[in-house]
C-alpha cells in the first residue's frame, strides 16, 4: 500500500513509520519535516499536498495540537486552537481526502484518553479528542467506495516524559502498544472503531 | 435558585422551564425570544448577557446549531456551523459564566445521542457532540467554587417527528425522560456526567 503518514517524525510517528516501511510504500509528512511540507491548520495547504502526493491507500494522522492550560483563565482564542489543529486539521484531512484516497483506503486519526479520562489544564484536549471520536464514528457511516475510519486514543506515552507530571500516577503506554493499535486500524477491517490505548 | 435556561421556548427547554418554574426562578433565555436575548455564537452577546442577568446559580443550555448533510460534499464552512454554535457557543457559555456564576452552581449543556450512535447526515453533530461530553469531563475536574457541569445526551425526541426519517428505527425519547435527566444534572449533586437518554 501506500500509506500517508502525518506527522512522521514524531514521537509516535517515527515508530508506526518505522513499522509500516517494512512492506509498504510510506509518504512522510509533516509540518517542517518529512518527504512533503503540509500544515494541516490550512485548507490550501491540505489541497495543495493531496495534489503533490496522488492517489493513496491510507493516511495516518499523529500531528495536531492543542491548548494545554487552565479552565479558570481560558479564552476562545485558547479553546480555537485545538478546534483550528488537531480538530479541524485532522477533519479536513479527510473531507478532502475522500476525494483522493483510493477504494477500500483507510483513515487513521488521533484523539487521546482525556477525551474520557481528564487531566488538569486538559479541558481543551478532552473537548477535541471527543470531537475526534465522534467525528469516526459519523464519518464511519457515511464513507463510500468501502473506505474505512478510526481514531487511536492513547495514554500519556513512554517517551513523553515532560508529559508525566501533568498525567499523574498515569502508567504511560509504550510505544509498542501505541504502535500496534495505529496498525490494527491500517491493516485491519473495522470502521468507525477508537482503539484506546491506555493501563488503565 | 436562580436558573437561566438558554433556549428556554424551544422543543426541549420549554419542557425544562416548565418543571423548573414550579420551586426556581427562571430566567429565560433564547436567540430571538425570552426575557433577555443572547447569541450563543458571539461572546459579546453572552459577556453583555451575563452582565444584565448578575448572579445567578445554575445556566441550562438547550440550544446551538449544528450540520446536517452529507460527508461526501462537506466542506469546512459547514463543519464550522457545529463549532462555532453548538460547541463554542456552549464552551462560551461556560468560559465566561464561570466567573459570574455563584458558589455551588451548575452548568448543564446539551450534547446528544450522535456522539455514540451515528446517522447518516449527522457527521458534524456526532462530532460536535463527543467534544461536549469531551469539554464536560475535562471542565469538570478543574472547576472552582464547588462548581458543577454535566451534559445531557438525548436521541431523538417524541416532539420532533420532522426528524424521525432521519433516526431510522430509533425510538423517540419522551419529553418527560429528557427533562426529568436535565433535572438530574441541575438538582442532583454530580459533575462531569454525561447524562445519556435513549431507549436503546
Amino acid at each position: 500500500m501506500k500509506i500517508i503518514i502525518i506527522g512522521a517524525t514524531g514521537t509516535i510517528g517515527k515508530h508506526v513509520t518505522a513499522a509500516l516501511a517494512q512492506d509498504h510504500e510510506i509518504i512522510k509528512a509533516g509540518s517542517k519535516s518529512g518527504d512533503f511540507n503540509v500544515d494541516i491548520s490550512s485548507v490550501e495547504s491540505i489541497e495543495a499536498f493531496y495534489k503533490q502526493v496522488g492517489k493513496f491507500d491510507s493516511l495516518v494522522c499523529v500531528s495536531g495540537d492543542g491548548h494545554f492550560g487552565p479552565l479558570g483563565s481560558m479564552k476562545e482564542a485558547h479553546f480555537r486552537v485545538g478546534i483550528n489543529s488537531k480538530l479541524m486539521g485532522q477533519v479536513n484531512l479527510v473531507l478532502i481526502g475522500q476525494h483522493y484516497i483510493n477504494h477500500k483506503g483507510s483513515f487513521t486519526l488521533t484523539s487521546g484518553s482525556l477525551a474520557e479520562d481528564p487531566i488538569i489544564l486538559g479541558t481543551n484536549l478532552s473537548a477535541m479528542n471527543g470531537a475526534i471520536n465522534g467525528f469516526v464514528r459519523g464519518a464511519a457511516v457515511e464513507l463510500e467506495n468501502a473506505l474505512r475510519i478510526n481514531a487511536v486514543a492513547p495514554d500519556v506515552v513512554e517517551e513523553s516524559p515532560i508529559y508525566f507530571p501533568y498525567f499523574p500516577r498515569h502508567i504511560p503506554v509504550t510505544m509498542n502498544s501505541v504502535t500496534q493499535a495505529y496498525l490494527r486500524s491500517v491493516l485491519g477491517g473495522q470502521t468507525g472503531q477508537v482503539y484506546k490505548v491506555s493501563n488503565h
